[in-house]
């Protein structure tokens, strides 16, 4: 994909632009199983990083075998919470990312969650309407290959000595019925629990998204594209990430017209005496509108206003972006 | 592309091997609008390398969209400068690498230069033999996407307080008439000021190449390969990249063999008193010759000496090149 | 290519996947002169680790030419002794990298020792069933290219100031008879010198493969995938790596099932005196099973035992693997 566009942070206008490139290799055995994998140029790039994400360490990109059992997934999955529901709707020709990307739910496990554990696996299977998911990763945070061996003594390598790498999973099922889809998911992460609940509506020109999440002992999150630890804060005072909930709306017109608009709350708990006085509601919202120029191009600007952001919380883009 | 061979670095003779490939994507709308973009498979790495240029970033790669309204591009597009001029003719097996590439002019913008400020833009207009071209950043060092972001603040990284955060900008000129080309360009980056005059002809087996480029206030320059910062030196004196010129000259013979030969001359000027013990003259000059293998295969070798280098100015290669 | 499954390191069990792709590309001249190079996608990352291998500088990834004359190749290839007579079987779905690679025999030169030395060449010569093997290094560590060129005094770069940069090689003989093969190989790098012998027989639904390797003032090797730096200790006591000699057996059945078994057993001497009380063998050894579903889909699963490993030198595997 590429893109090319204006951005404005909130105090400049600046270029932006990026172009990529994703591979999606597939195959089916003689008896029918499908596989395959896909993974972007640039989740390839393990030895210069070792810490990050890497296709070649099933920490980007993914591997997928399905048949009648139903479509096994592992590596750098998204979570059965977020198969069955999903994100909100993107605004703008940068997707959402000029203001954060604030259509994005802060599910507890996958989608960057948790990596320390390796690849996450996730298994999806449909029936009449019906969509079960199940995802999970393997509980331990040792790496005994031999990048990451500790070197002379060739022991394996423990992120968390003290952690008591518990699973981290998710369980979610979801109902389509006619253009209505609903859909409900339990996940726990360490001592962090999880429900989310969501649904859609297709009437007309009109999809509405809706989705309410509530959270219980979770002190580290990835809102939007932020990570938070409020354990940090402990010396100060101890915050609880209490809960979630959103709204969009997309609207598409015949002639290649679309409006969008999108807000999402984030309730923060401060559990001190004193904690009134700070801020425990993060706001965002926004408005955005594109054009559907045919063969995968399409003009799309957005305003949005993040309340995460310390300063110039309201930023806009407005470009082109590409389907190659 | 890949090649491999030997290069004579002025003391060991070396093998020297590489092999890469670019994507090249594009498409067309309904409206007979164009767009593409194109990147090199080793310059996707931006989470390995978060300072470097990136085609996932918009500082490697670029992407474009093309109509009859001309042609814009956005990433790490050359300058207008340097898009109406070009460099001189490529050296050896390695394209004059092997020497520091003495080929390529200074320009002022572009092409590396000016990376903090992200994506450059450039504007091509083409008629009746006329081209015309105009590129520019956008005048802010800020970064505000969440990979740059303070943490803890969340407050957009600002690269250089102090800068006056100048618009980084070329505009140039064409004319084309039969064989022969001429172009005019001016460009501004912060202080420094550049004018640049080129030409070519070609004149049966021969291709004739010149320029003639002029700096003001230019402290920063990137001589071929190699990063000089003039006011590095202040405490002892202070030194200003004043003036360049240069020819190079094709032979292409119809057998497939052909001769190359290049002169380029950088002048310095030492603005204290006692500089004139200083060298204030770097030249770079070569001969190449190459046999066309067919297929996009090339036979090529080198000599150049480049007073750049401390040690070892005379450096040469010999080798196959070869395109995919 | 990609896998997914199950590795057991000993004490638990973790999920493992990657995936990954390899552009192989190729032309022919018009005189029938063959040439090509391939890479994979994660070895192109120079910019981001300029300390690595890189496909874009001839330390990851290769390229050739080929005709009656034989086959040149340089980059990233293995030494004539590894062209000559390869490695042993690999066990499981992730080829025996869940145990640290025992199938590996260590060459003395070519497959990242030496990497320094910069791309390694190979030259191949094969006529009525005599293959005919030649590997070297250019036997300088001097980097002249800019982006290692010492900043300031645009001096070459020297690796290795005291070493004689030596060059490493590898001279190597086969010969094929039927459904044999034997290999005789020497090499030598730096002080090491390296004697191998090797060979395959096919019989039936069996192929066995053995190998014998003798070196000599060997301190630094590569066992399978540890590097170990046997004068590093030399404060206590001086160490060589001494032979190495193993075996393995395929059976593959025509319903697509197979058995491998693999042994290797690698011998250190400790010269001190008091040195007897130290362990001076390695043993690794191990069987897996496989079952082809076809299309490049390869269900398969090993047990080894690999002494190299602090603690838990028992680990298993068992998945599937794809080739796209």
């Amino acid at each position: 994909d590429g893109r090319m566009g204006l951005v404005w942070d909130g105090e400049n206008a600046q270029f932006s632009s990026r172009v990529r490139a994703k591979f999606n290799l597939s195959g089916e055995t003689d008896s029918g199983l499908s596989f395959g994998g896909s993974f972007r140029v640039d989740q390839e790039n393990y030895r210069a990083d070792p810490e990050g994400r890497s296709a070649a360490h099933g920490t980007a990109g993914s591997v997928y075998v399905s048949g009648t059992f139903g479509k096994l997934s592992m590596g750098d999955v998204v979570s059965a919470a977020e198969a069955a529901i999903g994100d909100l709707t993107e605004l703008g020709y940068t997707s959402g990312e000029f203001a954060s990307n604030p259509e994005e739910i802060d599910f507890l496990t996958g989608d960057g969650e948790n990596e320390e554990q390796g690849p996450t696996a996730l298994y999806e299977y449909t029936f009449s309407g019906v969509n079960l998911f199940a995802s999970m990763t393997d509980g331990s945070r040792r790496d005994c290959s031999a990048s990451n061996v500790i070197v002379g003594d060739l022991e394996c390598y423990d992120f968390d000595e003290d952690d008591s790498t518990d699973v981290a999973f998710s369980l979610a099922a979801g109902y389509e019925f006619g253009a209505y889809n609903v859909a409900l998911a339990y996940s726990e992460n360490g001592d962090g629990r999880e429900i989310v609940v969501g649904g859609t509506a297709a009437i007309n020109e009109f999809k509405i998204k809706g989705f309410y999440a509530d959270y219980d002992d979770r002190d580290l999150a990835q809102l939007g594209d932020f990570e938070y630890d409020f354990d940090d804060d402990e010396s100060t005072f101890e915050v609880d990430y209490d809960r979630a909930y959103g709204l969009s709306v997309e609207y598409a017109m015949a002639n290649g017209v679309g409006i969008q608009g999108l807000w999402i709350r984030r309730e923060v708990e401060i559990l001190e005496g004193f904690g009134d006085a700070a801020e425990d509601t993060y706001d965002a919202y926004g408005i955005g509108a594109s054009y559907d120029l045919g063969a995968g191009a399409t003009l799309a600007g957005a305003v949005i206003k993040n309340e995460l952001f310390a300063d110039n919380e309201t930023r806009a883009d407005v470009g082109i972006k590409f389907q190659f």
